[in-house]
């Protein structure tokens, strides 16, 4: 067996590279969740985090996956039975629909082609088709992980708005959260779901419900049964700095760290430094000649781009090449997309140099797999990040 | 402020104090939790930690608190609307029953005194009234870690067995894993629930379900909703070392450490440790002429002591002046019991002199709070630490 | 073998227990020493550092042990065959004057008992009778670590002053410094050593100089071969942050980190706390009707305590038997007291409740050990600590 | 100013990128250095380093920088005013020679022109001029740091033998130890001197002297004043797994980690990564038409590449450029080249990723300095990095 040297290329979507002094925050010793030092950092950071999800409302943390943040969207919003529109934009999107089925919701489905967002034309037909208003939730990936295409949320908010249409609007931001513009209270989100363990730059193990008042007050009326996911009591006990059960302490030691490097880098700049480092991913994606997977300009995801390879080329070959020789991992495709694409991860604790060793290792991993790459792809990416 | 020099005594029961090796087995990169080193490590931990329940089936582990491992006991085995016969054994079981009820369970509860342990000869009695077996499942905790009373699971389970009855028997060992013997197959236990934050040496965030072939054959008939906690996707996923969503990878790095570090000492070795330092805590206890609040000499706890102060006495002044003077966290009395007891953690990662240090920080504590307090107390506890 | 739980306790005189916040800075990324983040951090540090010495003057750090420092403080300021005081306090005074004659000087040695500290009054005769001023350094241990007894420093330089000598004053505090009152300008020191593992609270590795304007006149005489130990080229890099020579970068980390906990706790509170845990543990000593190795009330330690075991009894076997009962590290007689006393370290990062579990352990080691021992000890101790 | 993101890219000749299993177990709580534990490692340590050094001799570690190691093999091998023989091959070079100086050696250098190795023709023909065998040392700097240049040690000691000279040979392998092929005892070297901050994938902090019986000789009859440095206690106190002063615990904790890490890769396999990551960044120095400052095909350094700019143009302020814009710390030009050349470090913990974007740092850095450089270059590194 080859021994590694030097540090591992973790660019898959997520999780990504935890800085050293986000790891060494959550080494601090556990502490007492009942004591009065806990609560003082809980009050705090339940503060900071905040403005990474453009609310100034309340924000819900679960020791869970961002999945269990899905689940809690939505147990905590909506009836047994209730009519739930999801956009098909990719597997996380088929994902979280299933799930709605699994809790007892009806699930209506808006296909897509998974190289397009979701599609707020169509849901104006629909909103406006829906007169009864038996649709009760709109769900939305912002990013779509598996696909690298990002949804316009604002177009999607002002197609609701336009209808006339109470529906809750539910949004995935997992790998777009502390990576790429969201604004959950200018863009009239009900319920943002998130995790810690991409653009927070965190190991997993942490979700998130930013939550509107709109969402609150659905929750008086939601039957769907809960108790572990309810927003009450943990609302209730954050206003003390606590929680009802124990919280993951280390991890949220580590959350503060990573909340307030964001913050000193500044959230427009955390933004440009990941739009510029997309950019400069697809240069080199067109530069090879391969295929960016997603469609549309306006929809270019910031945190990931996923390649298509030409047809009767290996995507897992290109990773399992990579990986072996190159000490990287990169994401795979995922559902329908296996094995036709590969994706790489630009998100989180990342600078130029790591994209360029990340560019050269995909060039050089293209070149092994024998798939047929244009070595103006590197080139092409040190173009824009050389730009002065 | 007073800046605090030294170690925090954190000897509340649990989180407990993390052992450094398994803080800084935490602190490896975050890696790709769909290669195949990741899969390999969770290979192997899923086997390891077989011994630690008392199991040779299989044990899921979630991202969550312990109480998310009580919802997934709950959703994967019952059907809404089903009966769940409760223990009161102190706030735990307390708060678990309510949980079941959210979840729309009917609970059935044996009421108790908070210093007994679930009573075997009252489980026979409504078994045998419950003739059409409509008790579906028997909840118990096995360590209740707001009074340290310890059931007896054994006799709960042969209780059961001489009933002839079909029920279920879901246990608590929150605090009592890797600290207080456990037979999870021996006890013929269906679902042992569990967390990292205990015996198991680790910060907050991860919850367990051991799951026997019986709890797994009501699940293909539990009608309660589930995703999140589902153990079908889990343990099909696990077959290839994988999760059906991120886990959280670098608290399964320390379980690793965790449970490789209660296997060198040997499991009959780290009961027997819990056992004598239970022992010496109650010595003190008894030589401070105060008693302890567990009322059976045959369900004192291995891994905590709750202790009972003489009417008029608050406990929480007791507990603020050792957080203050001595930076010492000590357990609070919960539920009914607040004010009247405080509890001593003496689980996990511990030895004889931090108990000794303890201990002298909770003599010092009730002598400057003014609770009579014979000062034999620590002598009568070194005594017991000091046998040959 | 016995597998170990819990926290060892290093007891012994230094190395200390090192805070975790120190060890976790410590793994910061080793960074360019030559970049001007280096720069701009050792600047800082190289002023923030002055206050713990006492002193406006500069500070000279090595990447060595403390004896390190002890042959820079000689070869930076003296001449090969230079005649030089060594008062033998114990058994680090005569290695050091042991070193003085390895370098090549002549060594005058005021005996000593190993039960008292310098005597500034043979310092005054020997100074009278030294009329020519043959004598060009005096070289005094601040806090003998292999007897616990601490040489009044003020009194050595009324001395001097008195006798109107010429002499250099050197001074080790290699386990005094941050933590007994030290003050290197107000009592006219000329050099100044120590090292890192004690009081400053971290791992060995480092080594100081703290230089008087004196000092400095001195080295540009001074004939001793020198060129790691040069303080010239140091100083002049430290101006611009910089070093001749690759620091120990890491540990810098630590040390600044280490400052920062004891500026913030307070000089003048850091001496107190360890004024405080020597009386505790002295009235321990006395309890056990044991005898404390300092001979003179004016000169106890803070920082460690020897004790004297009656005739017949080895300390070596206590100290073993507390080490594999109790996993506690104490430390041994040293030269002519080997066996005859154990030294109980209570400096650096160090709280009330360690110091009594401290003192448990040896109480019960002593009666194992077979030694006769009052158990009055600990209790007399814990009357100290908890003192109102 | 800018916030960082991303790893530094810290690509100067040492210090290296520490890896994080080396900060870990540095972070490791710090022991009784007197204890069985800490001589257990002790023991061991010193067995597992020797076949890095390629010797079966003892090896010495000292708390200080590698010119503390330096002045050790000078002062335990020789007397005041003994005659050495030095090769200019560059800076470090120079500053060795002027440490023998400053102890009191006479020293006679060999000049050179900092593009070529100690020259192995040239040292047979002073040594057969020296009949009187008065040279009683020959220094050679096995890797310039400062130049990238490689001495041929096997030469060296050939033309040594073949003059029949008793001189002794101290070899400079700061860094080279660990990266690139060395034999303390096939080459007949007396005197390896390193440390721990460049191959060895360590903070600073840690010297090292391997020594051969024949060194050890000559120290019974060697002058220069010494205590610090002398091996004597040292091997002696080595016997038992101590050391006669408090060694730096942590980073011994931190070179066991190291040590097993190349033994886990095997040092031949260390030694052909570093070639090759040496040679690929030849091809990228060659493709961007610039030309490496080391003249000989024989002498190029596996460790670093220092690379001369074209006439006109300032090697600092592509470093500012290339440090500002893209995080990377290069090694400055030294001595009489500063301004003229950058190197880049390419050893320690490393791998063809992290090397292709410092490559690419590099050219980016070259361009925006408005250095002529054809893009060719990174492409021909990967080119030597993608070969099968």
């Amino acid at each position: 067996m080859t021994v590694r040297t030097g540090r591992h290329f973790l660019q898959i979507p997520g999780p990504t590279n935890v800085p050293d002094q986000v790891l060494r925050a959550m080494s601090a010793p556990t502490c007492d969740h009942r004591g009065p030092e806990f609560a003082a950092l809980t009050t705090r950071l339940l503060d900071v985090i905040k403005p990474v999800f453009g609310t100034s409302g309340p924000v819900v943390i679960y020791p869970s996956s961002g999945t269990g943040a899905w689940e809690a969207a939505l147990v905590n919003t909506l009836d047994p039975g209730d009519r739930v529109l999801c956009f098909e934009t990719g597997h996380f999107s088929t994902l979280w629909e299933e799930m709605a089925r699994s809790l007892g919701l009806r699930t209506e489905i808006v296909p897509g082609d998974w190289r397009h967002g979701a599609d707020p034309e169509e849901l104006a037909r629909r909103l406006a088709a829906d007169t009864d208003h038996s649709v009760k939730a709109v769900c939305v990936v912002h990013n779509e992980t598996s696909t690298g295409v990002t949804s316009r949320i604002a177009d999607i908010r002002r197609a609701i708005d336009e209808a006339g249409h109470p529906a809750l609007l539910l949004v995935d931001t997992i790998s777009s959260l502390g990576s790429i513009d969201y604004r959950h209270d200018e863009w009239g989100v009900d319920v943002t779901v998130s995790c810690s363990q991409k653009g927070l730059m965190l190991p997993p193990g942490l979700g998130f419900n930013a939550v509107s008042a709109k969402a609150l007050a659905a929750r008086e009326q939601a039957g769907l049964p809960r108790s572990y996911w309810d927003w009450g009591p943990i609302l209730e006990a954050n206003r003390r700095g606590m929680y009802p059960y124990t919280p993951a302490t280390n991890l949220l030691y580590g959350l503060v760290e990573a909340v307030e490097m964001l913050n000193a880098e500044g959230l427009p700049e955390v933004y440009a430094r990941h739009a510029r480092h997309a950019e400069a991913t697809r240069a080199a994606v067109r530069g090879w000649g391969l295929e960016v997977l997603c469609a549309d300009e306006r929809e270019h995801s910031g945190s990931l781009t996923a390649v298509l390879l030409p047809e009767g080329h290996d995507a897992d070959k290109v990773r399992r090449i990579v990986l072996e020789r190159f000490d990287m991992s990169l994401g795979a495709g995922l559902g329908k997309l296996a094995g036709k694409v590969f994706r790489i991860g630009h998100l989180g604790h990342f600078n130029d140099l790591t994209l360029a060793g990340t560019l050269a290792g995909v060039q050089m991993g293209l070149h092994l797999a024998g798939v047929p790459a244009d070595p103006a792809g590197l080139p092409a990416a040190l173009e824009v990040l050389s730009t002065p």
